[in-house]
């Protein structure tokens, strides 16, 4: 498949903005110009009328499957939600929910201008298979526990799952220093020593967790992760919202990629990451929704917006963290975080992972400064088209994803009757 | 006009969701039933598909013709924002600029479910214009200060636009206690005593002015405002980040609005207002956009997000400030505020300021809780109408506010060559 974009704007890997055209021959973007020289020669042309060519936003914490509990338990304290509401209906979950309810997230990745996701979740042959299926992106993250996936699991699924589709990847993770045993940890860690590969896990969400690992191991998660040996590959941790100076430094120099849920951490009162800290001393950040239990929006646009505003309000500073921030954090921080190739920006070479927005919608009116107006005015309603790997996903509404949307809805309000 | 929506969702007015049909006769609701008893006997005939009707959002306080500004000053600290940007920006502005500025952010306002704002500017007779020939309802604010808005010019305009249109009306304000002297005050003061009315402000929205206030007068704003006499009959104030307990007692005996601006007093690094606390004492809550140069959506969506988040944040508490709270103070807490009477709720012989949420959104799945679906994961892109005193202004993307959509981004963009 071919398709030639024109009477485009364009988002240069410099948060500048070009008209131009851009070309797209199958999964990869073959040219990004003023005008091209092989115009009329592709199966697909579409005149975007002045919209925004960006990359597409990735998703770099999310449980997608947790769509079926979306507004089902809202408005309670942390360990009530947890231990009432989303361990128990999760116990229900089979694959074929996991399959649907993924779809379901999908449809909203797509039609918000997210490409890629990096999922924790369980059963990763129904979630390996919506994303196939779908066409979207998706990496997946190892969740080893002690109530579930072992490790000798993990090594299954990161040999079966690194090669089973080009939309498709694994990486090592574990759930949490609080749900894992020394052994668990210590064997992943081996695992990343044979694989030279990074590892990633939920860590320092809540001040409870962090103070219950200092409590149960004297130290702090990023310093019990260094010593347990789990990231000399380097590797992710989600949330990062209660890291000490000292967790800083000890992330920086082990280059652990902070993925930041802002949303996620306002409504359930775990509070605000330091990324302004963090990214001064180096470390790398990525952004993501976490799953629609506790967000509820799988919203990239909340994110960004939240994430840089959040960030003026705890160094007390309007100037602090600049839009810019945002979309490098949603773009190009994201696809290195999940370890995504030629996903970071739109040039010849890279993927054709590509989402235009309508610039005509009052949102994003006047042009003074594009870039902001995304992150600081854009929301959904914003996103004309999705492509992944050069094959339109959602186009003014509408969804090619492999199943109708009127399918994945029906299907999974059908599925919704299994958590009454 | 007459309208009848069938195969409808109606929000009632306790947060019950009931299947139904909803009709318009004139600018007034009809009817809310089961199946209407006159079915077919209606000029228009809406199949809602299972839509959700929700009275529209009442966005109590904005700049709204400061869309100019949209992008054009951000990640600035908020007195070079203010001195350096806004105020010389602000100075060029005609009544020409202020009339098409302001029609662009009511296209955003109905795009986004918004029927009606309480818009603090300059040019009345622009801004009631704009209102008049959209179709849109505007409560503007008066504005007085030491350099512009005289005391009898509020007069004037306060007997001019009350009874100008049905959809315009005019409340006694000023701009803020800094921007006054104790005689422009006393006047305003005079005024509300003379019309029985009450008074509207900007209030403690950031420490340094909370700090200054005390210094100039020897009390805090509310405090001082009380003394002079402002609150005689009620009022308003805007912001209410940097209130203490003494404060919050004394506007909850003077029976203040506090409008909140979560997104704004965020992103200007200004803080977070304490609305637990201030419901709690028993003060009634609004929320408004602020202008498009703070914000800089002007979206309820992400205001009633932010409303409640923040709340879970601050009080440290994911039980804390929930979600019906947000859509209490979006819909008649507004509309109170703004002295909107007949738009807090959708029943028989109240206004007809009708939003339609497409429930099919994907983020608007699955509907374990219709109505918290609205706060935690709407936003834009879920509204697929909106009437405002029974005329649809928007519907489907489509805008029916007497200029052509395209008429107003033109004329915008030509007008943004004065600002460069």
């Amino acid at each position: 498949m071919t398709t030639r974009f024109y009477n485009a704007k364009i988002l240069n890997g410099d948060m500048t903005v070009a008209d131009g055209e851009l070309c797209v021959r199958g999964g990869v973007i073959e040219c990004v110009c003023g005008a091209c020289e092989n115009g009329g020669d592709y199966e697909k042309e579409i005149d975007c009328k002045g919209g925004l060519l960006i990359p597409g936003f990735k998703n770099a914490h999310a449980h997608s499957a947790m769509t079926f509990l979306r507004s089902r338990a809202d408005d309670l304290p942390l360990h009530e939600w947890l231990n009432e509401q989303v361990f128990p209906q999760e116990a229900k979950l089979t694959a074929e929910h996991i399959y649907w309810f993924t779809k379901l997230a999908i449809l909203e990745y797509v039609s918000g201008g997210i490409t890629a996701a990096f999922d924790m979740y369980f059963e990763p042959e129904a979630v390996a298979s919506a994303a196939r299926e779908t066409g979207f992106k998706i990496t997946m993250c190892g969740a080893v526990n002690d109530f579930g996936t072992t490790p000798a699991k993990l090594r299954d699924y990161y040999e079966k799952y690194n090669g089973y589709d080009e939309l498709v990847a694994y990486k090592l993770g574990f759930h949490a220093e609080y749900t894992n045993s020394v052994g668990n940890m210590r064997a992943v860690a081996e695992m990343s020593r044979g694989y030279k590969a990074p590892v990633y896990t939920h860590m320092c969400e809540t001040k409870a967790e962090t103070d219950g690992c200092i409590e149960r191991h004297g130290k702090t998660p990023p310093a019990l992760f260094e010593e347990l040996g789990l990231w000399e590959h380097g590797g992710g941790a989600f949330h990062c919202v209660h890291v000490n100076d000292d967790d800083v430094g000890i992330m920086a120099r082990n280059r652990i990629w902070a993925v930041s849920n802002p949303c996620s951490n306002l409504k359930l009162a775990s509070g605000v990451a330091p990324l302004t800290k963090m990214a001064a001393a180096g470390i790398n950040i990525a952004l993501g929704t976490d799953g629609a239990a506790s967000n509820n929006a799988l919203s990239m646009f909340r994110e960004m917006y939240s994430a840089v505003t959040l960030q003026k309000y705890l160094t007390n500073d309007a100037a602090a963290c600049p839009a810019y921030n945002a979309l490098n954090w949603a773009f190009s921080g994201g696809a290195s975080a999940m370890g995504l190739e030629g996903c970071d920006c739109l040039a010849a070479g890279k993927k054709a992972d590509i989402v235009m927005l309508d610039l005509n919608r009052p949102a994003m009116l006047p042009h003074n400064n594009i870039v902001k107006n995304i992150v600081y005015s854009g929301d959904a309603s914003a996103v004309k088209m999705t492509m992944v790997n050069g094959k339109i996903l959602y186009y003014d509404g509408e969804f090619f994803t492999g199943d109708k949307a009127e399918t994945i809805i029906e299907k999974t309000r059908d599925l919704m009757k299994d958590f009454d």
